[in-house]
């Protein structure tokens, strides 16, 4: 049976708020600047959005709001109207509510409405999960334009009075290297003269008998005013473990689309640590690439990441080109990937 | 091009603990035994499994057990075996924790790895969601055998220092409707002796312009010590709205399959009160149909009901014979549907 082929026509992203450089959150938390040159050197971010005031702890915008902006401004890319939407698909992992899903408000703010939508609970793989449902949506018949959203925010779960300096240093790292935002791509089953081909989607849990290397909690009425932990990161396994499954993952999507590495024109890694992508992408045996990381003005926005990374790289590719992305989700260790030719 | 068709092999599912019965809740709350006739007759629920201790508070069980649980009784009436899952999909509105999935938990409980496995977040649509999601999956190629998984426990929900009676009706109804419980089905690219085929699935969003019916917060570590609203549900908007879209979503399913009313052997209604369910099941114009429904047994258990009713069903499925199921979830309006037919 031929498969119906699926091509990105664009994308879009959001940030909330104006940047915030890492002076800024060493004034906030009393950290000295050795600190800061620290989290240069260390982590790599060296700006980052929020969309929790720092000073006040005010929530200043919603999931909702972000990845309605970012959805809005992947389908002007891609010159299609909130009408010509098939299908939505959302992938975070933090929505800002349980019921309703933010996906359904997301529809309500562009006006998509009579349409399937579907949420995602992921981590950092849930922009490929999205692609890969909203793909199989579209070949199995489901319609002929998907709307593929994917964003976190951290505001529920930042601890405005913690005491940074007292934190051991790989939790520094997870505070520092995490932002907030949302993407959006569009997929469609005709090519456009700015599209390329999503050629392949690779989801795959690799979980069995390891522990999670990160977990988050929720609250409810029965449970949000004792002081239970609100989760943990595993940060030394999560950097023992990501290099070799990014490595495993390239091998086999250049396997799938019997693709030789040295044909990848742009590599799209994983965004931990500016010095952890740097490992990462050495393990990677594509040496003609040319790496879309953001990590430095953005931070690892977790669910919305591909999308930055994806709107990035498409107007740099010429007919031919060949990119490949790579998310790793620590939390019980999901490997994903995909690849985009433009033709 | 022709669709591959997908069949539905088994399904299984679970309760946790003992049935509570209403008697043994009126004492919990003190409540007289005038509410329990209320109940009997309003709601409609005579008894309905918690994973909660109602003495004690405590968490007895997570949705990770329960879901595993299902999940290995529904492989088993399949006659297959973890290894034989080339993909999971589970739907939820209440994950036991944002990260990991649980879907990722109950794969290692079942000893599955190396496959693709998706967490949806959703109310009452979440199980046919599932199914579509997965029906579409394989036949877009992503494997035979998918393991299909809906749960909801109500454990951080549950404030067991509520005031029951001095809540009015309507909350009331709400607080009794719901049970704890979890489902599975088995879904394969090629028919057994016992399988029915999935004729269809329909997932539709119809929130446009209506304000959410019911909505359920979470907290974190920013505000799981403030008092805000921890939700809230508008029982006469659910009252007047899911009658009316459950004919909608039984026509456009019969419509689309060239099925007549007089032709659907089993109906598997939405699961609200035992007199809305009435109310409902008059305004379909199904006259042959056996239905379907265990409100009274279980209570509505959210995502895992439709499995509860394929379990039911499927055994008593002669050749030619045809199943609708419905679901309409209040959160942001979705109205969803899906038809068997057992060749």
């Amino acid at each position: 049976m031929p498969e119906r082929e699926v091509h990105l026509l664009a994308a879009g992203t959001e940030l909330p708020g104006p940047p915030i450089d890492t002076a800024a959150v060493a004034a906030r938390f009393g950290m000295p600047a050795v600190w800061e040159q620290w989290v240069e050197a260390f982590v790599g971010t060296r700006t980052r959005h929020l969309v929790t005031d720092l000073e006040t702890g005010q929530a200043l915008q919603r999931l909702e709001d972000i990845a309605a902006s970012a959805a809005t401004r992947a389908l002007k890319a891609a010159n299609l109207a909130p009408a010509d939407v098939d299908l939505v698909v959302l992938a975070t992992s933090t929505p800002d509510r349980l019921m309703p899903a933010t996906v359904s408000m997301v529809a309500e703010r562009l006006g998509i409405d009579q349409v399937p939508a579907y949420q995602l609970q992921s981590g950092c793989t849930g922009a490929v999960q999205a692609l890969e449902v909203a793909r199989s949506l579209l070949v199995a018949g489901a319609g002929r334009t998907a709307l593929v959203i994917g964003g976190d925010v951290c505001a529920k779960h930042l601890d405005l009075g913690m005491k940074l300096a007292e934190l051991p240093p790989a939790q520094q790292v997870g505070v520092m290297l995490f932002g907030d935002g949302a993407g959006a791509a569009v997929l469609g089953v005709e090519p456009t003269p700015s599209s390329a081909v999503l050629r392949s989607t690779l989801v795959r849990l690799v979980g069995l008998g390891r522990p999670p290397g990160h977990t988050v909690e929720w609250f409810g009425l029965a449970d949000r005013h004792t002081d239970l932990p609100a989760g943990h990161e595993d940060y030394a396994a999560i950097q023992e473990l990501v290099p070799a499954m990014a490595a495993e993952v390239l091998g086999e999507l250049l396997d799938r689309l019997g693709w030789d590495g040295d044909e990848v024109d742009f590599l799209l890694p994983p965004q931990l640590s500016g010095r952890m992508t740097e490992q990462i992408v050495a393990g990677l045996d594509v040496p003609a690439a040319h790496e879309v990381s953001c990590v430095a003005q953005t931070g690892n926005t977790g669910n919305a990441l591909p999308f930055f990374q994806l709107e990035s790289v498409l107007p740099l590719m010429a007919e031919g080109d060949r990119a490949v992305g790579l998310s790793i989700e620590s939390s019980k260790w999901i490997k994903a990937g995909f690849a985009v030719e433009r033709l």
